[in-house]
C-alpha cells in the first residue's frame, strides 16, 4: 500500500521536506513555531508499532527537526509529542514554545483558534528550515 | 551532580520502577492511566540535549512502557509527550486515552483536576505493571 498524507494534516499544514524516514509539515498557524513529522508507514498509529530500528530513526529525525526548529525560532521550551486522538495516522508535534505565548503555558492542542501565516512569512520559515536540512 | 526528581513530579506521582535509563512514575489521577519517565540525568531539559545513544535507549524505554501500559489498562490511543513548560526536567508522558474518558479527544495536561487514586487500585496496578516489567 503507497502512504498517503492524512487529509486532515494536508489541509492544517504546508509540505517541507521529506526526510528518509519523514515528511515534515509546517502546521499553519502563526501563533507556534510548530512542525510535524509523519513517518511514511501506512497503517501505524503508534510509536510502539514501529520496529526498533524505525523508532530510532525517528528519534533521531525528531531530535534534527528540534535543532533546525529552535534555530530559526529562537524558543523556551520544546514540546515533543505523539498524541492523535483526532487524526489516527501516526505524527510527531515538535512546537517552539515561548513563555507568554498565546496558550503558555498550556499544551497548544485545542487552545484557541489557529492563525493562519502570511504567505511571505510562511514561504520564508520553510526556506529557512530547508537550507538547515540540507534541502536547498 | 547526583539525580533527584524534581518535587512536583514526586508530588504528583508514585513511583513505579527503575529503568537502566529512566525512572518510571504513576501519575495519581485515576481519570487517566499513566505513566512518566524520568531520564535520570541533571540539567537536561529537552529530548534534543540527549546523546544519540541515549536518544535511542530513551526510545526504547518508551516503547516498553507503552507497550505495558496498553497491557494493563486497554485503550484506544497512547499520547506520548515531552513537554515541560511547567516542570523543567526532562520528562516523557505515556498516556492510555479512551475514547469518552474525562478529557477526551483534547490532551490531559490543564485539563480539569486529578482525581487521586484509591490506594488498593494504586498499588494493585503499579504492581501490574512491574511485574510486565519484569521488576518482580
Amino acid at each position: 500500500m503507497t502512504f498517503k498524507l492524512h487529509h486532515q494534516l494536508a489541509a492544517d499544514t504546508a509540505p517541507v521536506c521529506d526526510l528518509p524516514f519523514s515528511t515534515v509539515l509546517l502546521m499553519n498557524d502563526a501563533r507556534f513555531p510548530w512542525l510535524i513529522l509523519v513517518p511514511r508507514q501506512t497503517d501505524v498509529r503508534e510509536i510502539a508499532d514501529l520496529g526498533a530500528s524505525e523508532r530510532g530513526t525517528l528519534m533521531e529525525e525528531i531530535a534534527l527537526v528540534s535543532n533546525v526548529l529552535r534555530e530559526v525560532a529562537p524558543c523556551d521550551k520544546l514540546n515533543v509529542a505523539a498524541l492523535g486522538n483526532v487524526v489516527p495516522q501516526l505524527h510527531v508535534h515538535v512546537v517552539a514554545r515561548v513563555e507568554g505565548d498565546a496558550a503558555w503555558p498550556n499544551p497548544v492542542w485545542g487552545s484557541g483558534q489557529a492563525k493562519p501565516y502570511d504567505d511571505n512569512w510562511k514561504n520564508g520559515l520553510i526556506g529557512a528550515i530547508r537550507t538547515r536540512l540540507g534541502m536547498d
